[in-house]
């Protein structure tokens, strides 16, 4: 199939069409980037790659940084991670303490906020040092060492993360917290700091479409189970409140994060990463969103 | 891939296992089937049939039915039906009114109680006569006109309805609802009442694994990008509150109902049905979860 | 005290100033009356009265009549009442079913719909003819044969009042409703159709300023001790999310009803009946919360 | 009438009852409390005074400190305090967050956890070292300078808090909090730490029976209204879910607090302290609401 050739007429076409969205407001490092930034990067599992518009342009990847901190967390803690958080799609805002306050504590999947912070305890109680360790782990994977935390950004989300301040004592409130709160929020916000282009972030990536193995060197990131799984979570739950839209009109796979970024996985054919920071009003990139609707219908890629 | 072999080597260990759950209680025509009746069918897109267990006695597909019904009502009218209802996984339990409270009477989804009462109403919209047009419609698609709707059942329901009678009055009073509440509500009891065996489900469903056409006479039944979407919106929202849990563990789109009933999809693959009454405290059959668990970890046949 | 020249100077006042707020819209009965009528009308114990503006004008009094279906049925089902409904302050807005699921089918209290319901339930269990004879007790009790229903009113309100066919099924379906559900709500709805002028609701109502006793008469209509809790009732759950707001700028007992009428209670020395159409944004007239704020300020009659 | 023996009959008869409920277990200064303690004292505004049981030992009176903190805030900052906290039942526990989330961080009264809270910053706001000048208040309110924050009490209480640490960054992150988080939060803790006997409680709290003055000196402490106004939202918000139960059993406005104390007023009469410190499954002393029960019946000193 020309991939090249389809998402330059798709990028081409969108850029064409009335761009709405805002973009992420609550902190500079976000609500100064260009709005019209757009770039995609298609990596497939035998190793082709497309590029198109901004694809080498970093940027901060927000909760996209959450899938690989699950990945981390299944391998390290095992099936006994499931009765600290779910694989329920929330239905409602993915910063909301409501569900979390009726539930008792066990968010419901690992990529609202809730159920991320929980995430980073865990791997803070099986490494120690964890957020080095976490870095180290994403940058051998991605055979990127230039992957790094953004402390700008980190700064900066620290000192607006009133509710996740607020959702980290929750949840110590509920004992599903084992670890100091001030250490767990320093790893989540820094979690959320990681800056990659389209680029970096297909290739990170590659391994869920791969069935847990880097296809550079064919070595074993994850089982095949949790790379299912794993992408079972993204198919129900990798777009908050927009998870069931996402599978409706796209049918990947994904995850996007409030900095304009979204990545989907084609189970054993590729992963792709598009940015366009303008986000939607559920807080999913909207240039984002259309492309990958058009991209999956021209190349007949929805799994469904 | 010796399918027969694999469905009954999981058949007979699951027999084996603890069988835990409880039958539907709400109606007689639930509470009194036989616990222990279990069945499985397989039917593949190219005319493979695998059957195995009680698959040649009928039983009551109740919510599974939703998914049909969805069907031809995408096909009469077309995307504006998406300004009536979601296609969001609902966080909540089947028959909640709050959700659909907080959201002024648009309900999350087609399956949900209160969305597939919408998606009757729809129809009756459309249909001189929906019940039978309906029904004649599921007849030719699966090519039998011995499916039919079960009276006693439709009775039952209707009798004990008083829930379902609350949501569709609720919907009126949001103005979500066209026509007279209790045509609307005879249909959907009539839907719910629709009685099959594994061989039927199977077949009837294989259209949604076959884009869109029948597969015996390749007619058109609903374009592919209908099909897609189906099979989208029971990926994320086929098993109510479980449905993250279907995913993670099964990796297929698919939907459940309280007859212990579950169909489920791989596009361009098969459908297979599974009965097996008792259900879990989510409302899914706990044999049926099980058994397609193994099933698509056996047949590595997760789309995940 | 001068009261009727304190009430004439407060009605002459809130005239001059702006009257923001909406009429009722939902059923014309309530849409078409003219929204400056303004009426009061005060009765002590003592039996000095006095009016002013529009006060022998009757208009529809809605939820008010629920404090006299509450007063019959206290008297007739004794403390097992409380087993079926709540005394305590919704939080919610009157005819919110979130809570009513979240509380299993129990209503917060007796003035929300739902608890007025299950109200009208219990009296049509303790009489044979609960509309009939309900209607007596409150002509007894007013000493005025000439008050009735309003069947247009009733009418209205049927037809309309799918929010309140879903409260009755729900509430059926949770089984806290023992009666035929359209017998029920016929009830309800002419329950709410009754017309009252101020002058007849002041009078109606003085016997819970009187310690459960007729002024006129000295007959015993309930127990001090049942006269005092619905009292209390109205004082914490009167004015449904703003009965916290009523307690604090006026202090006293009352009730309100969406024709714009409310009724006031100091227990010991006066009922006070408002009536100005024009309702606030939580449902209760605009002028009547101002005219009795300034009113318990200017006599000093708060009982706190 | 004969007060003293009154109080002495209920307290006896009461002794002998069934004693249900449980000892507050989240902080060790609560749950080793012996709980068979049970003290009541009565202070008139005729300076009567009247005691029973332990009276006179002091007790850990939690919430019902957050009347005192009200009282100083409405006083320091005026109406604009209620664009910060409402005035309604909040129909929910005392330290949800599902409320305050759908309300946008407006907590709805100012006893509830959160409301508390936000008054505190309103205090430190308007005070130079608003710990100190607070319970410099308090002292001169009692006349009595041995009123004092327990340090071990606070310290616990931070300790173990971390649903209001959640609270004060939740309500932060709506812009309700201008003050640093754990500034706001050590003054609440201490807050909640003060101790105190019933003879003490009972005359600190004289003055919202006196219309604002100090019944020893006739100072004026606020202002009539302010008194009113205070009272009436202990009369609706004063015992969390369980505040229209209380108006109903008991008829009085107060407030009470994890350590089995409550405080009630009768406008124009007393103050009536009652502790014994096992707690009904809403939070309030399970021998308290029922002293004060029988204490209003047998007086008939309801204000309804």
């Amino acid at each position: 199939m020309n991939y090249q050739s389809i998402i330059e007429n798709i990028h081409q076409q969108i850029r064409q069409e009335n761009h709405l969205g805002n973009l992420a407001a609550y902190i500079p490092e976000l609500a100064e980037v260009d709005p019209d930034r757009f770039g995609i990067y298609l990596h497939t599992v035998e190793q082709d790659k497309f590029g198109c518009g901004n694809f080498e342009e970093q940027f901060s990847i927000q909760s996209i940084a959450k899938v690989l901190s699950l990945s981390l967390a299944i391998d390290l803690e095992g099936p006994s991670l499931w009765k600290r958080v779910g694989v329920e799609p929330s239905g409602t805002a993915f910063n909301s303490l409501v569900q979390l306050e009726v539930e008792k504590g066990i968010p419901r999947n690992p990529f609202i906020n809730s159920g991320a912070i929980v995430v980073c305890d865990v791997l803070i109680s099986h490494l120690k040092n964890a957020k080095a360790e976490f870095l180290a782990q994403i940058q051998k994977i991605a055979h990127n060492t230039g992957i790094k935390y953004n402390k700008e950004i980190a700064a900066s989300e620290a000192s607006n993360g009133y509710r996740n301040f607020a959702l980290v004592n929750f949840l110590k409130s509920f004992g599903n917290i084992n670890n100091d709160v001030e250490e767990v929020l320093d790893f989540y916000f820094s979690l959320c700091s990681i800056k990659m282009n389209c680029i970096e972030l297909a290739s990170t990536f590659l391994y869920l479409a791969n069935y847990g193995r880097n296809p550079i060197d064919n070595g074993k990131i994850i089982s095949v189970s949790n790379a299912k799984r794993i992408n079972a979570i993204m198919g129900t739950c990798g777009f908050y409140d927009e998870s069931g839209e996402f599978a409706y009109r796209v049918g990947l796979p994904g995850k996007s994060g409030v900095g304009g970024g979204i990545v989907a996985i084609h189970p054993g054919k590729f992963a792709i990463a598009v940015w366009s920071p303008k986000l939607n009003e559920k807080g999913n990139s909207y240039r984002g969103m259309k492309f990958l609707e058009q991209f999956t219908t021209d190349t007949e890629s929805s799994i469904y």
